[in-house]
Parts: C-alpha cells; structure tokens; sequence
C-alpha cells in the first residue's frame, strides 16, 4: 500500500503525531478480539465521537432530536456554511460539524455536568474505565476554531443553538478530543454492532430500530462528502475522523477499527480506506 | 395508512394515472413470488430505469465509467444545475438526472442501436419478453422536457456529452417510458439481489463486487435528495420513479417491488416509502 | 499600455480576428467626431447589442419588461445557471446572457418579422444604413452554443421564454453578431447620450426618464461581473462585449467607443478598460 | 406617499424608535441649507457610517485596502455567507457587513485608540463636534449579533481578519451605533459631494479621484441587493442604513438626506427610497 496522504494540519496538537503509526482491531461478534500494529495506542478519535454524543442524545431525547437536525448526505465539504443558509439553520446530518454541535448543544441542556456525564457515558458503554479527553487537543483547536466558531454562532442566529455558542463550543472541542485505541473503539461500538449487547448495568443503550438507524447514518453520512464513494468501496456502515481514525460495522457479525493518521484530501484516513476496500472485497463481507 | 401526496404533474402522461392503483410484489431468493393488488399492471418505471442502464454501461465498459460522473449524494434537488457548475460538468452520481444522461450518451456512442439494444438488454435480464417503452410518455416527456434539454446541453458544454444532446436526450425520454409490473420489476432485479443470478445463456450481468457497488449507490443515491431519509428508516438498497415505483432488495434474500403513484414533496411514492418503512421495521429484516 | 489578455475563443469566428487591432472614437454634443487608429472598420460588437435590443423592446413595451427581467447587478460570471435557480427564471438583469434572452423573446413575439425589423431599427437610431448581422458568426456561435442553449431552456422551463427556444436562440446570436465600427458605435448611443436626440423621423427613442434608467443599468450591469470595478475606475455609464468593443457614455456630453479584441479575465476589453480609465483620471470628466 | 414597510427588527434598540418619523435635509454646493420635518432629529446612521470608516482607511492607507476587500456588488442579502466561501474570505465590497468589518480590522490595527480616533473623524468632517456613539444600540446589537460574530470569526478563518474577532466587532457595533440628524447626514458626507471640500485644517479627506471612487462605489454597492433598483430609480450616488436613513449626493451640485424607519423588504426606508425616486424624476437631477 503507498504512503499517502497527510496529516491534519488545521488542528496544530494532530500535525505533531507520527505519521507512520498505523494500527488494526478487529472484534467478532463471540467476543474475540485480534489486532496488528499499534491496535492498543491511543488517539485522537475526533469525528467518530460525534457518533458517540448522537446516541446518547437519541437515548436521552429519542424521536425529538430530528427535529433540529437532517439526516441527509451534506453532498457539501464537511465545515460548509452554504446549506446552512437555505436550510435555515437545520443542519443535514449529524456528523458535519454544526450538526454535531446541535447534538452538543441538546446534551449542554440536558445533562447537569455536561463533559463529565458524557465521559461517564463512553466509559460504561466501552467498558473502558480509562478512557479520556485531551485538554491538550480540545485547547489546540479551540485556539484555531474560527470556523467552527462562525458555524455554532451562524446557527444560534437562527435560534436552533440554545445555549451559550462558547459554552457549546467548549463542550464540542472537548468531545472531539476523546482518544482511545483501535481495540478500545471496537469495545465501544458494540451497542451499535450486536443487538444482544447490554451494559453493565443490564441496559440497551438504543433500541433495535435506533441501532440501525444510526447504522443507515453512518453508511451515508459517516465520511463527509465521501461517504458516497466509502459506501460504494466499503460497503459496512463506519466513521472516520481527522485524527486518521475509523471504526466500521457489520451488523451482528463484526466490528474493526483502523487508524493511520495521514489523511487524504477528504479527510479521512487514506490507508484506513485503503485497507477497508481491500478486507471487504477479499473477504466479500460487506451489507451489500 | 393515509392517502397523501400526489400525481408527478410535469409529465402529461403520467398525470393521467388512477391514483388509487397500489400494487406490491415480492420475490424471496427461492424464486417464490407473491403479490397483492396491482402488482400484475404495468406502470412507468421512470428513473427506476436508471440503474437499468447503468448497469448495462458497467457492463460493457467496466470501472472507466466513474471518471465522467460520480458516486456521491447530491444532496439537491434531483435536477439542480448548480452542482454541475461547481463540479465542471462532472455529475454527483448516475442516479440524478444528468449523470443518467451522461450514462446514456456512453451508450449512444457505445450500442448500434441504442434504443432496440437497451431493450433487448432488459429484456433479457428480466426475462419478460414483452417489456417494452412507452413511446406516448417518451413524446409526453419530451415536449415539456426543457429542464433536461438544459441539463443535457448544460453537461454538453463542459464537453461531459459526446453525441448530440437531442439524440443523447431521446434515448434518456426512451429508456425513461420503460413500463413494467411490480412483477416484473422484481424479475429485472435479480442481478442485484441474488449474486448467483445468471441470464438465459448463462452469462453474469455484473461481478460479485461491481453488483454490492451498485447495491450501495443505491441505498446513498437511490432516492433523490430523499436518500438519507429513505436508508434511515427503511435501511434497505433501492431505487424509486416518479411514476411511483419502488424496487427495494436485501441482498441474497428477497427483492420486493411497490407501485402507488402519488408522490410525497420529494419525488417518491408516498405509500411507497410508507409501505417499506412499516415493512422492514415488522420484519426486522434490514441490511443494518 | 501593456499589451495583455487574449482573444474571446469560444467563438470561432472572433478567434480569428487580428488581435493587434486598436480604435478609439469620440462624439461631442456639438456632433464632432474624432478619431484614431481602427476607428471606421467593423467589428462584432456582441453583448453591446443588448442595450439597442433592449432600448427597443423598452421602446414597445414600456415600463412591464421588469415584470419579467430584473434590474440588478449578478454578482457572478455573465452565463451562470446559479442565480436563474434561486430566481425562479427571472434574470437579474438585461445584460447577462438569460436576461437579452427574455428581451430577445419579447423582440420574437412582438416584431412581425424579427431579425430585419430589428436591424431597421438599429440602422435608423445609427443613422447607418449598412449596419448589419454577420450571418458567418451568429452561425459560428449558434454551434458552439450548448451553454447558452441550456440557458434559454432553463428560463423556458420556468415559462419566462414564450416562445420556441431554438427560435429565441436564433434571433439571440444574430442581433450579438451586428458589426459596427467605433465611430458608428457612438453614433448609434446618442440616443443615450444626448437628450435632445430625435431619430430621421423626428421621434424620441425613450422619454428622458427611461434614457437616464437605461444609463443606470449600463454604470451597474454593463461590464459582467467587472461592473463595479469599472464604474470605481472608470466612472461612466457603458457596455463591453467579447468582440472586445466598449462604449462609455456621459450623458449631455459625448461618447467614446474604444475597439481592442484582446480581453481581460472577466471578457471586458483589455485596452479598452485601460484607456477609459486613463481617460476619465487625465480629463477629470467622470459622472461622479 | 403610502405608509408601508416596518422597522427593523433584529436591533431591539432601533425597533423602539417612532416609526412615523421623517425627515429630509438638502445642502447646496453654496453651503445652503433647507429642511423639513424631523431633520434635526438624531438617529442610528448604522451603515451609512460604512462610507466614514471606508474613507478613514481610505485617508490613511490608500489603494493598498482594495486587496482585502473588492468593489464588486454582491448580488445576495447583505449579510450572506456563500459568497465569502466562494470568495476565500474576501468580500464583494466594503459596504456588506463583512467587507465593513475587514475595514474595521484595518482601523483597529492602524488607529492608536480606534472608537475614539474614529469619533474625533467624523466630527472633523462633519464639522459637528457632539456626535457621538449610541453605546446602547452598540449594546443591543452585540447581544444579538450572533450572525455578525459568525461573519467575522468566517473571515478571520480565511486570515482576512487579523485581530482579535471580538475586539473588531466592538469596533464595529460602536461604528454602526453613530447618531446624527439629516442636516449633519448632509454637513459629514461634504467631502464626497463637492470636491473643493477642506476640513478646519485645510486638508482634503481623499484626493479627488478617490472621491470619485467612492462615489461610484456607493451608486453600485450603497443599497444593499437592491443597488440596481436605486440606481435605476434615483441615479445618485448614495447609503442607506437599516436605521431608516440615505444620504444622497448629486457630485458638485448638493446633497441630500432623508430619514424615515420603516424599511422595505430589502431592508432600505421604504418611504426615503419613494421620496428620493420622485425628486430627482421631477427635478431631472440626477447624474445620468
């Protein structure tokens, strides 16, 4: 495979990782997990989060949420402000950014301690109790954010943000700044993968009928305005982000993970696809 | 469920339809076939087509068809010129009116007789001997086609169409008029349902990865800007007409068809879509 | 001045025009006439046209054109498709290409015969008889014309084209391809320039009122998407077209046609940007 | 004359404002002056002080500021996004929202204490030593100015902003929040009306083709999206602001302003716009 593409530079914490790391977990549905590379290291999952922030939103609030946010493919690059205008403040999905920042903006409301009860929430769903955000990152790109920051107040000038952009914002960075492993991003999109899959507690995260709906948003939403040609190549519903993470699904059957932090001009991991189209045209496992 | 929507009124021909009419038809991977309502009558499949001759394109010209039009969402209405003006000519995907054409100006260039052959074609896949054009809805269409006739001279412009837009345009008004029953329409889709699908002389339409390809522009492109939408809450690979058509399929399982001509704001069936909806969330039977 | 731009290329017959050929022609209230260089050979003075099409349509039809053509400067590159879409076929104003459409289309439904009536007009407000089409160009255009031919399907899909597009369309190219020489050029604005003008017959061509909007449109929609920075440097109501003329007007006062085929990036004469320019600043003769 | 329109709205100080008010202030270039109804009343000039900080940078760092914003009319509401994309940060012109705020960012950069050098301007121009900042409607307009935040943070992410996003939107609030009355509206906008024009000091505010420059600028550009129609309709260089008020100038002969704060739907005083369109149709004032 050649070495392409290059590293995020807009965020400055994600230009400093080494380039050349690249890692691979893979974990069926009897709970075996394998992996290559640097599959237990830890990174800067970004985007993936908002999949994260999504369902607790949609555990929280249910049907409402679609009230505020689409569920259309942008067909426009993932920080665009044009769709906004006609739309009148709706974003098209929940994975471009300012959708993400509704759903933020949904848990800022409802959750007391927003970053901690969200933290508390990815850990019991990944049974990963170690799991973190980087200040470090959240700082980095908040220092940088101008669009992001144009986008959140863009929105609240049509009143579909609620609470203070800043507080919004804060909240945002700091989701995007969650780092886990290949084999810890596996973990935690089990809820997603396995209809069987129960918390500690004894609880389903979403309902069968949610799970695959959030699974048809990954497949057409899930890689900005690539996420036509990933489903076309991939064929599995997953997510990618910026820090060269992307955790893929087949429902009931497996979960895998990648990460290679050099991007290409999408976005996305550029040996993370690489690699996907190869495992699902080989192994002819795809939903297709 | 409620009788909402209402008749395309751009065509004159297809305004004429009952309204009324509802047909679903259903062909399980055992070849079993069952049907209720109006799923024997025949209707104008309309951009159903489009995969028609999409495939065919596939066919005979392989991977070379994605460098003049692309696999991605448009996320606009399905006959919008603005993407084309930002994309120099180069159309999101098949399934939006310009690519269809671009697919069939590559069969206008590419088939001796376009017309006759792409009949023959889908007549062979089918195996519905009878099925033909509806040459009054292809006038209909024509005389009030001005949109299109833009489109098409558009997409000739930046060089996108080799042939004379007039010709490329008569055969696009022809392999739209294509009538079938919901029957039927199963029928024709067994290439892509059924990967072990073979034609009367044995032949494979597509590969086993050029069908799961096809299968997911479906799902992200099939239903205009409604795809999301549609992936969301019925989560299966499709495609829809404005005549009111459906083909829905869950690869290697079942194909099922449905037919009720009036369209929801978007350009789909409304009970259609319904219709699926309820299904697969019954069934659970879902690609996600 | 430097010797830069280039020739208008997408017409085949301005593209063999002698690139070095420069006239300058001035016309005072008192009826002088001076001039230097190319002033008295014929060149196609294309989108100039536009003001006599319009001028005579105005001329019938009075103030109800702007039911059906706007008044404001684009904002974007002279045939965009874009604006046409948000403005359900009305087009910003009369001199990008959609808007001389609409006019043309008028023109076709009023004149009883069009093209020669037409140029009856234009020879009796130019007191030039032999003013006249060049068949060899409104051809040559008419087959390199997708665009433009998708553009006038676009607003007749909106129904703002009456008429058959393709006849539209050839009354469109004839009237951008009259050919006139600079001197003729100011000769034919003094309908404009002056408001003491009366034609052979001793009629006024539009009341005062009207002459003063026309000059108006020409300061804030002549010069394509260069319009402001030509009112900003130049300071004069005019029209540019491709064939690389310019006429600048201040009323009660003179006019000045300038004659260079090389063009700038926006398709505005290269010289004849920087001469009016030069002229105005030396002569301290601007509007404002 | 009827009484439509309506205040403007999303300034919750300007919407407090008598929306019967009306005034109107004429001033010759014999320093005579005449007035009606409420043209001593003071009012929001809002972006009619566009033209003041335009001319201060004007003043101060010459052509150098045409390569941070353009001179082109945008052709979309004044306080669009899309074009800025389009446009990589740079504005169309200095009169839209955004294009004013990167002539903010200038002032703030080059001014020692911007607001209060800013104030000491215009009350040398305008010979009018209490004019003064509104720090309320400042106030009210930050508090709701989500939409400016967003412009500015935009910009500021395409680099075309180069302080602090904040600090230039204090600036620029502050700018927007000047009083004056009609006749002072008339006394300030002297330097571009009549080019003998000296301030106590005996200087020029900018040369006399930059006047002209200025001038030309605000007949494209001084009205919002509806610059064309008042170009159309008045012919005289001029600027509006949402607060109800246009300053007019027939260059060398007078100036004119009018005041009434009930706006059309382009956001321009509907009544100010009638009124300016009938004196100079009955006059034949006008430049063209």
């Amino acid at each position: 495979m050649e070495n392409q593409g290059q590293l995020a530079q807009y965020i400055p914490e994600l230009a400093k990782i080494d380039p050349d790391k690249l890692g691979i977990a893979f974990l069926s549905n009897e709970n075996e997990t394998f992996g290559v590379g640097d599959w237990q290291t830890r990174f800067s999952i970004q985007s993936i989060s908002k999949v994260l922030s999504l369902s607790l939103a949609y555990n929280l609030l249910g049907e409402n949420i679609w009230e505020r946010v689409g569920v259309e493919p942008s067909g426009n690059a993932f920080n665009s402000l044009v769709q906004l205008e006609t739309d009148n403040g709706i974003p098209r999905n929940p994975f471009i950014n300012g959708g993400a920042m509704v759903i933020c903006d949904m848990l800022v409301s409802h959750l007391k301690k927003p970053k901690s009860d969200f933290l508390e929430y990815v850990r019991e769903i990944s049974s990963c109790k170690e799991v973190n955000f980087s200040v470090a990152t959240a700082k980095s790109e908040e220092l940088v954010g101008f669009r992001n920051k144009a986008l959140c107040n863009f929105i609240k000038s049509y009143g579909n943000i609620k609470n203070d952009p800043d507080e919004v914002l804060d909240f945002y960075f700091h989701m995007c700044s969650i780092e886990m492993s290949c084999l810890e991003l596996t973990k935690t999109f089990r809820f997603l993968a396995f209809s069987n899959f129960k918390t500690f507690n004894g609880d389903k995260v979403l309902s069968l009928s949610q799970a695959k709906r959030l699974n048809a948003l990954m497949q057409t939403c899930g890689f900005y305005d690539e996420s036509g040609e990933y489903s076309f190549k991939v064929g599995l519903p997953g997510k990618s982000g910026v820090g060269g993470g992307i955790i893929a699904l087949h429902p009931e059957k497996y979960g895998i993970a990648v990460w290679s932090p050099k991007l290409n001009q999408k976005g996305n991991s550029y040996k993370g696809m690489k690699f996907l189209e190869l495992f699902t045209t080989e192994t002819q496992l795809s939903i297709f």
